[in-house]
């Protein structure tokens, strides 16, 4: 659900026009980070508007990489692998080629070996405009923000804060914030091995994400702040837990597991080259998380009002 | 593909970096009006942009309507059913709520009961920007382009040249222009009856269309200029014929078949009440058709330099 009461209306008017036609389409409510249809199949879409989800200092292989990625994010994030890609793109006249053609080159290496199989090219009269759909297939059971229970164990991949660090000007990680690398074994691996009890990707931050996730399970959770992976880059900055739960982008997997499993997923994300860490668990209730001695940053919003994406 | 040089480029170099993994995803070559999957799943993605693909004449309504419908339109060609849809939509700011609430009646009025699973909105700097996909499954073997041979005859549904009538200010005629009706019955049903050797839908009108279903087939064809069924409040037109076969916008589905398939052909017409007109003959060669005593317009463009769309 988005956090802006322009996109909240436009998603509630669809919806509500849409009728309840797709429940027996879909396998699970609409709600996480991709749509499971009935038969297997997991859709996802986003679109990448310019001057929106990017600004200059992306190339036009940057936007291409992200655009491929943030879709293959959503797929990873329900244990689910790419298997096709669609495109639309509409491009401003005179047609910057040399843009196109970093632009293909960047969504095709993300891609990976998922095939381009269709789309549409048109022209703009205002700025780049693309629109992507990845359709994926579980391997496994799907990972839903729904399953989560007191006394799981909350984890996370990779490092926390990292795009933010390069948004605000950090050299060391700028291509964190340019080039996102999710994890996209981890999911599948962990939907496979029945490791996970919920699971979503942290592209909005940790901060917003993880209160979704306890949402959709009816739980609150508990965070160590002390056990935030956060890149050494960031300490220099005034407050870098806020960079690493509030800002988002960085397209990590936030997944719980039992406490059980917890040697399971150590050994699982070492085979992987994945590093994970465990940062806190779920508790009954149904109150924010919280965050140590803070207050769980409920209200930040994704980019602030500075942002460009 | 597109007759626009930007947009071919931007084609084939999406194409070229997408690589041949594709072949193996697909039953049938790029080049269709859709993408058809090993399983069978047939997909197709419009972008819609605003100042491109529609002007000031067109409601929220309007636009939510033809968006579904030019999706929907090219799953019938396929001789396909819709069975779900996503939908892209980048807004300007402040959001025009009322142009909302159009776009998603006329989007959900024309999907029918083809259920909206997924999407994603955001905001916009520049104008409305749009892209639906689509998903749809075939009743029997698909209808392509490549199908036709000597001696078929060729075959229109419903009118040429109301849309262009439309555009052009005829009062009558505007409803075809902003709410198309493609026959959406009249595909599958052909398939499913095995009545039709090729297809696709009449979107860049029959001077463009037919001359790309010969190459596809790697036949010619002969058009009788008065057996075209055209509006007869275009007959006040300097070049009826002209607008007929040029502007396209119609949606409507253009069909080979055999000869002795002519009385069932006319049969299943008026059983759907969609009607039906045999307009030629494919003949062997691989020149482009052949249009009475004119030569054929190949060289006509889409909307001309003054389109909107």
């Amino acid at each position: 659900m988005p956090d802006d009461p322009g996109e909240s209306f436009v998603l509630n008017t669809l919806l509500r026009d849409a009728g309840p036609g797709g429940a027996s389409t879909l396998r699970v409510p609409p709600g996480d980070d991709a749509a499971i249809l009935a038969d297997g199949l997991v859709l996802t879409q986003d679109a990448f508007i310019e001057g929106v989800h990017w600004d200059e200092r992306f190339s036009g292989a940057d936007v291409g990489w992200r655009l491929a990625m943030a879709n293959l994010s959503d797929l990873n994030a329900m244990g689910a692998r790419g298997v096709w890609a669609m495109l639309s793109i509409a491009m401003p006249k005179p047609l910057d080629r040399s843009w196109v053609e970093g632009f293909s080159q960047g969504f095709s290496q993300a891609l990976n070996q998922v095939p381009l199989i269709g789309g549409d090219t048109c022209s703009s009269p205002g700025p780049k405009a693309l629109s992507a759909t990845l359709g994926g297939r579980l391997v496994a059971a799907p990972i839903l923000r729904s399953g989560a229970s007191a006394g799981d164990e909350i984890w996370v991949s990779g490092q926390l804060g990292a795009a933010a660090g390069g948004y605000y000007g950090i050299a060391s990680l700028l291509s964190a914030f340019l080039r996102p690398m999710p994890p996209l074994t981890l999911g599948p691996a962990l939907a496979e091995r029945a490791l996970v009890t919920s699971g979503m990707d942290l592209s909005d931050g940790l901060s917003q994400d993880l209160h979704r996730l306890c949402a959709a399970s009816g739980v609150s959770a508990q965070i160590d702040p002390t056990s935030l992976p956060l890149p050494a880059a960031l300490m220099d900055r005034s407050d870098p837990v806020a960079d690493a739960v509030g800002f988002g982008e960085d397209f990590e997997l936030l997944f719980t597991a039992r406490p059980q499993d917890n040697v399971a997923v150590r050994t699982l994300g070492e085979s992987l080259g994945v590093s994970l860490s465990c940062i806190g668990h779920i508790q009954a209730g149904s109150g924010p998380p919280t965050l140590g001695q803070r207050a769980w940053p409920v209200g930040w919003s994704h980019f602030g009002t500075e942002a460009p994406c």
